[in-house]
């Protein structure tokens, strides 16, 4: 019988990790809608050699750095997966394969950062050096046994491990990048450039919304009890109330329904639920995702007017989100849902003081600063020895043609369009 | 053991939930590849805007109206979805998740009949009573334990529940909106407004159909005796049926191997065998299938030439395939398969006489009566309140444009090609 | 607690089958993303037909040929499904859909062969025919008790059932169709005529890379032993060095990170791994897939060189890759997972001799016959009697016109553009 619950665990959590990967098809349709022509076959073809990079990557070094025997910092064990056979848990290449699919959604919203203006090269070694040096050594302090994790840090899915360090990485590489050309007029007000194709964005915020049902319920990596429909719930009331908080926030201050501004809500109420979807009410979640999402629509307005050029919005999305859905459990972790998960404590709205949102807040400064102050050195680094950022040629030109040889739309894409 | 059994059930019905949800990516394919590009970025944009109003207000109201203890007419409990556990099923909230993955797909039909037209304040309002006062007392009535339950009723997925009345209240929303300009000719003959992207369309009804996987296969809501895998099989048989059936109708109808018709052959076979999936035998499920794509090619021209501007054919593959598909248990129910699932009787083929026939007559008509009545009320106060339908100048300018202030493809829809 | 086995089998089977069925989207956007914008509804439109056909051929007839009782070289019950119950394994319909998905799939590869100038009618014989009289001759011989099965030939999910028979039908098409017009200058030098859209061919990979993870893992039919985690391990990773040997190779060798080339790469290293994802050691897996990946760039160049205009390169990809990784586990076989699968010897590497490479060796050209000769026999006949390849002018004009009666993009693709 306890084989028999094993193999059920094993099959839900392997399907999860299909789910949690497909958001690689997500993100290459949200990012590839969300720029323009001249880049889509690079923006969209990047995503399939960053899975490949990665797949790779975490499977040598990373697992181990993460979830690898260590200290509590880091993860001493584990290269190749080559790790002791534990009993009583499900097979190891399944929690690999589910945990690689969290690092690609972390390093998919890290493009979001460099979106059409890094030159290739740049993408091929950053995304292998955050692969095995920043995401595995935040992974370890929260999920691996580390310091965090210790002290209690609640972050059921990943709104730090995943989403935080993710936009850090992204807002640190779009300063050292700086805007896109034609971003911003001569006295500093920003221009609009808008994605090609609405369609591929909502399609792309669909996928990462299913995907999300194996990001965040399958976390529970077990289905015994049932919790992970729970889960699941609260999971997708938060992204229905961050799509709505976002869309009406945009009417009222924008004056009008802006498409890509309730697909980034939609997006930030999953983001900020990823933390808490197993220690809040479902009242909460809701709560919690219509502020992310009427929030995003904020921020998004304040980095662009501060010269701060996020192509995808991904330090808005994922990292203020990140930041709030961390928080978030301080003040609404309830007492019966913190007992069922055995994390930390219940959060001030139920009396449980201010512990547990100091815990919470030490986490996402340390973690922010690490990450920050790694992705800056790399990237540094990464321009003095080869340069970041293409040509101004090659970027009014587009990336489809400079950095692959050939358009990505080759029958719309003509010299005379360019 | 009975825990097992129940783990693995929750399982299966959270993963099939997972795949109706999908079926949104597919109708927002299927929509905006069905019309044109200056509308596309609003047409797959208000299916994420639909989502997230039903999952809040299912949640909230719309779930204990459909299933909550009550009377033969309405469910009066379960706000909030708090209703008693109960014991010996799966988890509540995995209950509510394919629930409302159902009403979503309800919904999705609906928007049909007001795509390329329809002020977006319409589909927030119309979606919302849609979600709280249309779908949950048809719902209630044959799932939740109401009089046409009560009477045998045989709807195994919802030939009638999800797409008969998303039929029907499209073609309501249809006539009160009237056709869209430049459909017809000043004589009154149709002028053909072809969608923009076929291979959205294509891919559209790909996703649709593997979401049936889970919307008729995951009707069974256990997969303890195995008999999920002969409601697949029925399910697929019925597709491939219809879309042969389609193609090979316009072939020689209308003289050409019309794509969108055999798209629209394998809706209208899903949609039939949906009802009849689990009553009838699968040579039956083949000849379900083949009628109702068959007939499609008849119904779409016919509304066409009467005037009735239906962009993505809602009610002919929904409306009609729903009627028929309701109906055909009537003829094909097997005593075998009516053991089995415990339903009504078996059909007229087998000797079970006009009984079922009747029961399902009666539920067709009071359900397309209920809806009708109750879609026309609305729309015409949301009419007399707000308008329906946009102006002239903003429906030829896109609603992409009017509704939300920025095109969907703005490096294709430039204002010379308007 | 056997009883619980099965269901939870059944639903993994179930599960996968959707997954491998998905591929079919996965196939439509990598081939109308390869292909020019005229053919694009029919590209895609021509996948739902081939696996509607293929629905009923193959439940009618083509899986008793493959897995009904019968002699070593051919099934001969189980018409319509109607085969004896048996008692200790997943229902019969589930079995029959992953098989399904596995048929369809070689049928979306041999597809490849006829793009951009065969008649829609040659599709609808051909698949047909393929269906039952090519494909469940060879899936006999290795998976259903034939001969190749008795002597041990390894091919754990089908790189030669499904890759190898696909690849090698389109060989045939495409030397008879002849090359697309326009594809060779008048001295035989290749012409390039890239695809209409990389976001489309992008996305079909990612599609299909995770689809793979229903065809491998799904292959083991069971989940009791976690096993299929391993083959899931595998199959990933010898993507991911597919990926990247091919643009790596093409960087070095085209000097242009060709994208086209690296989703190539990807597809090559899934098809490699596909008969010896459980047959070998994970570092063989990177090495089989990196191998399979590399070399797809020389073929693909190869052969255009030599005037098979293959356009979206099936023979490269599925038939060599298919090939190669038939052949590798005559290499790589470790004695350790040969005892689990229990099918078949250890590769030369373990001292496991030659006899393993000959009998992979066999199988690859026995079937490779096989599948050539008949092939090639049906296109001639279909040639003779009515035709492969639409006139010049409507292949000038598009099939899209031509086949079905309109263009697939009728906004993008007026007269003017033509």
């Amino acid at each position: 019988m306890e084989r028999l619950a094993l193999s059920m665990d094993a099959v839900w959590v392997m399907l999860c990790a299909v789910l949690v990967i497909s958001m690689q098809a997500g993100f290459a349709l949200l990012e590839a809608g969300s720029t323009r022509m001249k880049n889509a076959g690079h923006v969209a073809g990047k995503q399939l050699l960053s899975f490949s990079m990665a797949g790779l990557a975490f499977w040598a070094v990373g697992y181990g750095l993460t979830f690898g025997e260590g200290n509590r910092w880091i993860g001493t064990t584990g290269w190749f997966l080559d790790l002791p056979p534990e009993g009583d848990s499900i097979p190891l290449e399944i929690s690999f394969l589910f945990q690689l699919s969290f690092v690609a959604v972390s390093l998919a919203i890290v493009w979001g950062g460099f979106a059409e203006r890094a030159k290739l090269g740049v993408y091929v070694l950053f995304g292998l050096l955050y692969t095995i040096v920043i995401y595995p050594v935040v992974g370890h302090w929260i999920w691996g046994g580390g310091w965090l994790s210790e002290l209690g840090k609640q972050d059921f899915a990943g709104s730090t491990v995943v989403h935080l360090q993710g936009g850090v990485a992204a807002l640190v590489a779009t300063w050292l990048l700086g805007p896109r050309i034609g971003k911003y007029n001569t006295n500093g007000t920003p221009h609009s450039l808008p994605g090609h194709n609405q369609v591929y964005t909502v399609l792309g915020v669909l996928v990462i919304w299913l995907g999300w049902f194996g990001f965040n319920p399958g976390s529970t990596l077990s289905v015994q009890d049932g919790f992970f429909g729970y889960v699941a719930l609260t999971t997708n009331l938060a992204a229905a109330a961050g799509g709505i908080g976002a869309l009406a926030t945009a009417r009222l201050r924008l004056g009008r329904a802006d498409i890509p501004m309730m697909l980034n809500g939609v997006l930030a109420g999953l983001v900020a639920v990823t933390a808490a979807c197993a220690f809040v009410e479902s009242w909460a979640a809701v709560v919690i995702g219509g502020i992310a999402g009427s929030l995003t629509v904020f921020t998004a307005q304040y980095f662009e007017r501060k010269g701060i050029d996020d192509p995808i919005y991904a330090f808005s999305v994922h990292g203020v989100a990140g930041i709030w859905g961390t928080l978030s459990t301080g003040f609404f972790a309830s007492p019966r849902l913190v007992e069922i998960t055995g994390v930390g404590q219940p959060g001030l709205l139920y009396g449980g003081g201010w512990t547990q949102l100091g815990v919470q807040s030490l986490g996402v400064l340390a973690s922010a600063i690490y990450v920050a102050v790694v992705s800056f050195v790399i990237l540094r680094l990464l321009d003095r020895w080869m340069g970041l950022r293409v040509s101004k040629e090659e970027e009014v030109m587009g990336l489809d043609l400079s950095e692959h040889g050939a358009y990505g739309y080759p029958e719309l894409n003509s010299a005379e369009k360019m």
